[in-house]
């Protein structure tokens, strides 16, 4: 079993992502905390802050927003404190303690906290696990705690979390006098053996085995549990998602799941719970199903932006190879949870396979989700946008332009911990072993090794690690190879070598001296990538690819009509342009535009006009105005 | 103004047609004489009959079905008249009459006959116009009492109709004491108006013309009866037509439309009132706004297939030229409302394009409604099918196989009332002046002159006119050279001639003598069609059309994935299949099959494998089990 390392022990200063994790910090860190105390002119009121007031009666009032409002706040601390581990911030740590405080003082005497329950009336808490949020809550409350707890060293909300984590002990588990429920919305699982590995409580990661064993069990607990409120059943209709018990992976049990279903950050934050739950409890079976799944995901129901979820209904996953450009759901939380499984994945045994994935989710689908400007969001993450039909087809539920926050807001916070936790999704850390996994420049020890690492990601392919503290004895680095290098030259100390290949990774085994260092280029070129012949929405199309970046053609560069582009895959060429969207690679294409008749149907073959296309990384669209935008392109 | 001619003066001996209406009249009456009792097993009951017995307190009960139920027996009536027109049946005649019967015992004092209503309350008739239909409902039964009569001579519906009638005029109109309301669903203009036609009682010509002139008036009457009846100011959410004014087309006056908007049906019922109404009255303005709204819609909403509204919501109409193969709406009774505006617009000004979208909705769009063998439906008539995606997404809501009945059973009866009052569509009528619109074989009598016209249509353009009795004077022929028709021959017994072209017809202006023979020959080849530029969904692809008929390619032919065949354009042949389908004429072309990678995602460009491509008349799809099928291919 591997780890992360302890962000304290890296230091990123990459020329890409630090600047978008200072933004994070400055810009949206104090922007959430506005958010989530309503001081925010023109946006919907969070009502977050205000719930745990009113919950500690110390404010009037009615609860305002969902009912998993609290984890607004769990998921902003989360991110918070990543921050404070590599960049400590009194004022910051103290707005941290002043909220922490206030949750100390609504939580319950018995350790439940949530306010919804709190405010609404308690004794209807654990009366609906399949709708409501409580363990979803608590799942993100104790990924806080531990974080702040690794930040700083302060028990404060690490406190708070065992004193909810023993009240949801006492209601859950085998024995008779309890409930045998699971959460309807995947997540406390993974915070609970999160929470485990923080206190060593074995309890919590005893609980994490229950409600995994839980799942899927016949009478199925939701089924029971309505009945148990008068409910009728619900219609169990496969094509509407969100009653159908798959919905929330409770159908059936969670090793013998084979492929995705329903709601995809449910599914991904089932897996990821599954892999470090089974992982730390050394349950190989729990992690074989997980690894199952998500191998399955990625080769059969996954955008080529990382995004998944095909299905606005239920934002959910659908079936293999059905993946809709315009009528996808790609939520942003989705491609995390999704990169969240594959780290975990990756800790227990390593392949490039996960660091592949994280790589293409990060720098594609989950920054898509943030604007240049850090101040808006995609909670959706289209593959094309006609402006016309998302903005009148009912069909067609994605925004065309990114939106200041969301009445549910849970990926912005998602994209915080994300950015400011980024050091966890670089290297994977052993016993004098390392694996490096993103190429994302920093400097970071572990086990007696000093290294820092310059990369040119992801404008292009050059890296270079340098040994700044050698350990005595041997010591091994494994540098992944992404899937989409070919011909990777390696040098060490100057010299060309071939490194020994395991797993997709490139590995040095030996004594390293202070000073060594190892060069690689994995070069750069713009390719095109085509869909299998099993996906029917891009056949006679190609997307393109320069190193981990997806491309689309955006409105503003090569007018309307987009759909009448066709690309001549033979012509790609990549120049950097510093000015453009904060510097990026463009790519530049010989193309054609169709131009068929103006009549709705003529027997007129379109006439191809030749034209410039021009193609910027898919994350940054959006920035310049609404407009169209397409991945996929027609071929000439 | 011009007329059709009456269905007793139309033999139609076509070997395309005069099946399917023999089947109409052998098959579907019968059945749904039985639907609509209630007796047919496995099926839905409709409640239909049961209905009108409670309302004339012959059975207890409750309503049963939808508050338009009513319609479908009148729709049944007007099928079942056109029937008895042409071919008289003592049992039939019976049936209707004793269901007449039932309706005059149901019929209150004052002339309403709503069962709905009538069984549920009547004191809240009249209060919800917007939603619930019983004006809808009155203008079928005008519709079918015309019929009736027309057939038949008996005035025993016309009866009830004018009594309905009646009270519809003493209930609406501009007098302060009455209701300054008009219909949600639009029909009952058309109805009042042809009911003027047959009775000439002026009050009902009148009504119409104000029904009309009353919509988009503010305040807009469906608010302000929303108001008095209690309930909220509906969301006025643009994406939700269900919601939204124009779903009714009320937000704006009839005068004032220049687009179709919200459901496609209404909006083309309204059309056909408007131009029967102002036909009648003479009010140009009327005319030119629906002439203006249909032109709008044959040029940038209409499917190739003569289906229109192309979403599910609303069963509407969107925006020009969004016209998604998959997830369209192209609902069988919309194209049979386009058809019915087309034939009224023909009536006031002749010009061939009308009479080219019946052919094109006729031979595709409306056929494609019901099974070969006459006993399945389709709602729902979508261009391209993956039953996969029809059975899991709930953005894709169609049916992948046709349906025995339906619990809102409008489209069968409307089939029904088309094919045994085909005779309609097939010529208009003016003094010593016949427009031939339609190749359908038949002989006829009109103003002195005897007709037979043998075709060849659709699976050949050879059409033959023998003038089998003939008038003293001068007369003129005018008959239709449709749009895809070119090099046309034509000759007059037996000697080449290029007759006069006049708005899309070829004219012959002369005295005809007994045995006088104009033949012509409208070459069909197989050809590709092409949509316009500002289409999105289908860039790169084509559309096979053979004469009057549209093509498409299915799985039982072509294999599984249909998206990766690609069509040589320059490669389609056409042979006539006795055997198949009933018979029918089949399109061989040279075509690839990509055969993309198993990977998801790769560099691999798809290879082409040669493969031979089978494409079958649209409207003949989907009677060989389920499976995939395509209008639009990609192209080689």
């Amino acid at each position: 079993m591997y780890s992360h390392l302890p962000l304290r022990n890296i230091e990123i200063n990459d020329a890409f992502f630090a600047p978008r994790m200072l933004q994070a910090r400055t810009v949206s860190i104090p922007y959430m905390w506005e958010a989530l105390h309503d001081r925010i002119e023109g946006v919907a009121p969070s009502g977050c802050i205000a719930n745990f007031r009113i919950a500690a009666h110390e404010q009037e009032g009615a609860f305002t927003g969902w009912w998993f409002q609290d984890s607004d706040l769990w998921k902003w601390i989360e991110g918070a404190a990543y921050s404070l581990s590599t960049h400590p911030d009194e004022k910051l740590q103290n707005e941290v303690d002043e909220v922490i405080a206030l949750a100390g003082r609504a939580q319950q005497e018995d350790g439940y906290l949530d306010t919804y329950y709190i405010i609404n009336g308690l004794e209807n808490r654990f009366t609906n696990l399949r709708d409501h949020h409580e363990m979803y809550i608590a799942g993100h409350m104790f990924e806080a705690a531990v974080a702040y707890f690794e930040a700083t060293g302060k028990k404060n909300l690490l406190h708070i979390a065992c004193r909810f984590a023993d009240c949801l002990d006492r209601n859950f588990g085998p024995e008779e006098e309890k409930l045998h429920g699971y959460p309807g919305h995947e997540e406390v699982e993974l915070g609970l053996a999160r929470l485990y590995g923080a206190t060593g409580e074995k309890r919590y990661l005893r609980l994490a085995a229950y409600f995994l064993d839980q799942r899927g069990t016949k009478p199925l607990y939701f089924e029971e549990e309505a009945r148990r409120r008068g409910e009728k059943p619900r219609n169990m209709d496969a094509k509407h998602a969100y009653a159908a018990r798959n919905y929330h992976q409770s159908d059936i049990p969670v090793r013998e799941m084979t492929a995705p279903f329903g709601h995809a950050v449910r599914q991904c934050y089932l897996l990821s719970g599954m892999v470090e739950t089974g992982g730390k409890t050394g349950d190989e079976t729990l992690v074989d199903s997980a690894r199952r799944v998500f191998r399955r995901i990625i080769s059969r129901q996954m955008y080529i932006t990382g995004g998944i979820g095909s299905c606005h209904e239920g934002e959910s996953f659908t079936f293999d190879y059905d993946l809709p450009p315009e009528r996808c759901y790609t939520e942003t939380c989705a491609a995390i949870s999704l990169i969240m499984t594959a780290i975990r994945l990756n800790r227990v045994k390593p392949h490039a396979v996960y660091g592949d994935i994280v790589e293409k989710a990060l720098y594609n689908g989950i920054l898509s989700g943030i604007s240049l400007d850090g101040q808006k969001y995609f909670y959706m993450n289209p593959l094309e946008v006609w402006p016309e039909r998302c903005e009148t087809r009912t069909d067609v539920n994605i925004d065309d332009v990114r939106q200041g926050w969301f009445g549910c807001a849970c990926c912005p916070p998602n994209i915080l911990r994300t950015l400011t936790g980024l050091g966890q999704y670089l290297y994977t850390a052993g016993e004098r072993k390392l694996y490096v996994d993103q190429f994302v420049s920093s400097s970071l020890v572990h086990d007696g090794l000093g290294l820092r690492l310059c990369s040119g990601f992801p404008w292009n392919g050059n890296v270079s690690m340098e040994i700044t503290q050698a350990p005595a004895d041997e010591y091994t680095l494994a540098v992944r190879i992404p899937s989409w290098a070919k011909d990777t030259v390696f040098s060490l100390n100057g010299c060309a070598v071939q490194p020994e290949k395991v797993d997709g990774y490139a590995v040095w085994e030996r004594v390293f001296s202070v000073g060594d260092r190892i060069d690689m280029v994995f070069p750069m070129q713009p390719v095109c990538m085509y869909a299998s012949r099993f996906v029917p929405d891009y056949a006679g199309q190609l997307a393109v690819q320069c190193g981990p970046v997806i491309y689309c053609a955006e409105e503003v560069d090569n007018g309307r009509e987009l759909w009448n582009l066709c690309v001549n895959p033979h012509s790609l060429s990549v120049t950097y342009d510093p000015s453009l969207l904060q510097g990026v690679n463009v790519i530049h294409a010989e193309g054609v535009r169709m131009q068929g008749s103006e009549a709705l149907y003529s027997e007129n073959a379109p006439a191809a006009e030749p034209v410039p296309v021009t193609m910027v990384p898919y994350y940054a669209w959006g920035n310049r105005g609404k407009g169209e935008m397409r991945v996929w392109m027609h071929r000439v």
